[in-house]
């Protein structure tokens, strides 16, 4: 599967928050042998959520996963922008609804929250795109959203990293391992030669290993330490195939008097 | 000036490298009263690059700053792929050329790489976009680009942070500072009332300054904690209201007896 991250959020992009969440599940959309291809991060704007949206549908991704603005405050305009970039109503969904209810009435009751009840800003949550199916919140009160936009799924979860982990483990996982492709990544770091004296040797080595992506990154300015990494996605016999250009790799850095740092 | 960041590398979209470089000019950006609109991360790919830059360019920024693949590897194509983008030849540039030849000449004389002179990867990275103005590398040995579009100022800078982070500082903070706007960011943390329960008075509050962007974020599930923070760029007597706004929302949650716990 192809993938499509959406991150929104003014708290990112004046560098006031770190966004972890799109790490976070690039390594599990990786692991599972699918290609995460590109990560947007835009603010919470009305026409830029829903204009962002329709050009992420356009390049035709399997799955997109949005991050942020699910909360009861006027600025979480994340579901209206995609009901909008989609073409869609929003509607007040009666199994959000409940779920929200429910969240609010154990918050209370455990003394964490003190207003009880349905506020208009607490219903907001509920009023979901047409078409959708709301994600239980174990952890806060905003559901997620699925969606299908023809072959697109289309997931809407939460900012706040615990809530967003808890229910990428409960709905999108369990997904990603159904459609599960072939993953694989090794690598070492070297020291004692750069990239530039390695780089003929290593795109020798990629001329041989068509299917495999081979890659060095300088690990700190002027190429002391470089790290050498071998992955690939959906190749057949490819763990025989990276060990084998991981073994030439190797030899190359020792015939070039490099040292290896990490096996 | 708009901003917009445009991060080139497969290691981040497989989650091997946390794109911190962002973060770090977010910060800057906001600092200096210019407004970063959207992050872009994309892979090492020619079509990609080349595509994208376009669609930045269609967006109309002041600022367009990319950074990641500039190194002497094959598939480091940040600077074919904006020259695509541009539609313009990549050339060798002399200065570049120049600054590359006289890294490796310090990196060689001082041990920290054995193989010297200019070998076809290391002259790669001085081929640049056609009216390309290399800005030199202090930490590394690729250097950066400085490029115009019509008013559209783009750097291209290294992906190592500390590459990165030495040529931001050189050469873009003077221009931020240049074209300095007023950015105020304020706020405080509080507990004992949610999210959803402070958003109507939130709301009221923005109606009555509608130039300041007042913002909570739930930071643990559940809304136990709460930050709520305002900003506003390049509002006439800016700081006047935001500390305005502050004691009125300090106010709001004393008034619903919740306790602010940093200010």
């Amino acid at each position: 599967m192809n993938v499509e991250i959406l991150t929104i959020g003014n708290e990112i992009l004046i560098g006031k928050t770190q966004d972890t969440n799109s790490n976070w599940m690039a390594k599990r959309i990786a692991k599972y042998g699918h290609r995460l291809k590109r990560i947007t991060t835009i603010g919470d704007d009305l026409n830029e959520i829903s204009s962002t949206i329709k050009n992420i549908l356009a390049r035709n991704p399997d799955m997109i996963i949005t991050t942020g603005g699910l909360g009861p405050t006027f600025d979480d305009m994340t579901l209206e922008g995609i009901a909008k970039g989609l073409e869609r109503e929003i509607e007040l969904n009666q199994h959000a609804f409940n779920s929200i209810k429910k969240a609010y009435e154990n918050a209370t009751r455990r003394g964490i929250l003190k207003l009880e009840g349905m506020t208009k800003e607490r219903k907001k949550m509920a009023y979901l795109p047409q078409g959708s199916t709301p994600l239980p919140n174990t952890v806060g009160t905003a559901p997620g959203v699925k969606l299908t936009e023809g072959h697109i799924t289309i997931f809407i979860l939460p900012g706040v990293p615990a809530e967003m982990k808890s229910m990428f483990r409960n709905v999108i996982t369990p997904l990603l391992k159904e459609r599960k492709g072939k993953f694989i990544e090794k690598g070492f770091i070297f020291t004692g030669i750069g990239e530039s004296q390695i780089a003929p040797y290593i795109t020798k080595l990629e001329h041989e290993y068509p299917k495999l992506w081979i890659k060095t990154h300088p690990r700190i300015g002027l190429s002391v330490e470089v790290e050498l990494s071998i992955t690939c996605f959906n190749v057949d016999n490819g763990e025989k195939l990276v060990e084998e250009a991981l073994t030439k790799a190797k030899d190359i850095v020792h015939n070039l008097n490099g040292k290896i740092k990490t096996k």
